[in-house]
């Protein structure tokens, strides 16, 4: 923003500016929206970012983002426990629900194996998931990372630590295209995928 | 946001969502986002958004925001206060200010005359406009609205006002595409447009 702007209107579109995918001209255009909203619009939308830092940690079952001990999924007792749907990132998990066709829990890795950015296994929940296979006796294993390299590799990966512990592990089909993200996936084709998930 | 989604994060992307040109997809990235932010990071962005509406007003000349009692463009004793450039709305100043060639001062509108949309003329800034032209001996108003039908109309209205009063009024030259929005006209065109304006 230029020098002609107030200093306070300069901080603000360069905290949009540091979001995922909103450039300077559209975190200007943001900026002097939050200018225009009443009051207590712009208290309620600071609020709600205070509000998610202060209340939402990780769900000690599952990893994914929740306000409670346990999330929804992981505390809903119609839900089959035995099958667990492997995923990077919690809004993956949002994706599956769409479907409305997955019974089964979840399980959040918080990322994906990529040695070039510096990610290793010990940096994502693996530990976790090894830790309820044998308590929660799961019988399957969903791997459902993104048709990715990154996606492939912790896919297989996570497979050769969990076939020794007697557990089937299974990977999304195909039906996917490579290279796409999992989040922008319509239902059907996410429903396809869960259909005929093939074992590893 | 699906239900498996802890409240404060649906909440969040809703705030999100209500942003111009933000979707409810992008709006849950953004929320994802802003959980992945440290602590101080999210305390420093939520009181960005406060901060804008404590500390920011209508410059009491101009009427551009500012948080001071002038905003610098009047304050700036430099600038040429005879010829004053109408714009719509505070973001148009900045794509002015960064042609790096007009030396004269501002006066934002805050809308376009809109029946259709219950903007009638007294909605504007146009009193505070007609007040300056005495008060300051402005010797010329450029009418730089934007090129729209709203644009036009508002042009010719505040130019009915001012002819009577002995000030030169005159229009930005159409080197912009009719339609187009102003803010998102790169810096020469916007030049070519002050420098090729016509008495109206």
């Amino acid at each position: 923003m230029a020098e002609s702007n107030a200093l306070p209107l300069v901080l603000l579109a360069e905290q949009f500016a540091r979001l995922p995918g909103i450039g300077m001209k559209s975190a200007q255009r943001l900026a002097y929206h939050v200018m225009s909203m009443s009051d207590s619009e712009a208290q309620e939308f600071a609020h709600a970012i205070i509000n998610v830092h202060k209340t939402v940690h990780l769900c000690s079952c599952c990893q994914n983002y929740t306000d409670r001990e346990l999330c929804p999924v992981c505390a809903d007792n119609r839900r089959d426990h035995k099958t667990v749907c492997v995923v990077e990132s919690p809004k993956d998990i949002s994706a599956f629900e769409r479907t409305k066709e997955y019974k089964g829990v979840y399980h959040v890795l918080h990322g994906l194996i990529s040695p070039i950015d510096g990610v290793s296994p010990d940096k994502l929940k693996i530990k976790e998931l090894l830790s309820r296979i044998s308590r929660d006796s799961v019988e399957e294993v969903i791997m459902a990372t993104n048709p990715t390299v990154e996606g492939e590799a912790t896919a297989m990966y996570i497979s050769k630590l969990l076939k020794p512990l007697g557990v089937k592990v299974t990977r999304l089909a195909f039906g996917l295209p490579i290279g796409g993200m999992l989040e922008y996936a319509d239902e059907i084709t996410l429903y396809k995928a869960l259909e005929n998930r093939n074992e590893i």
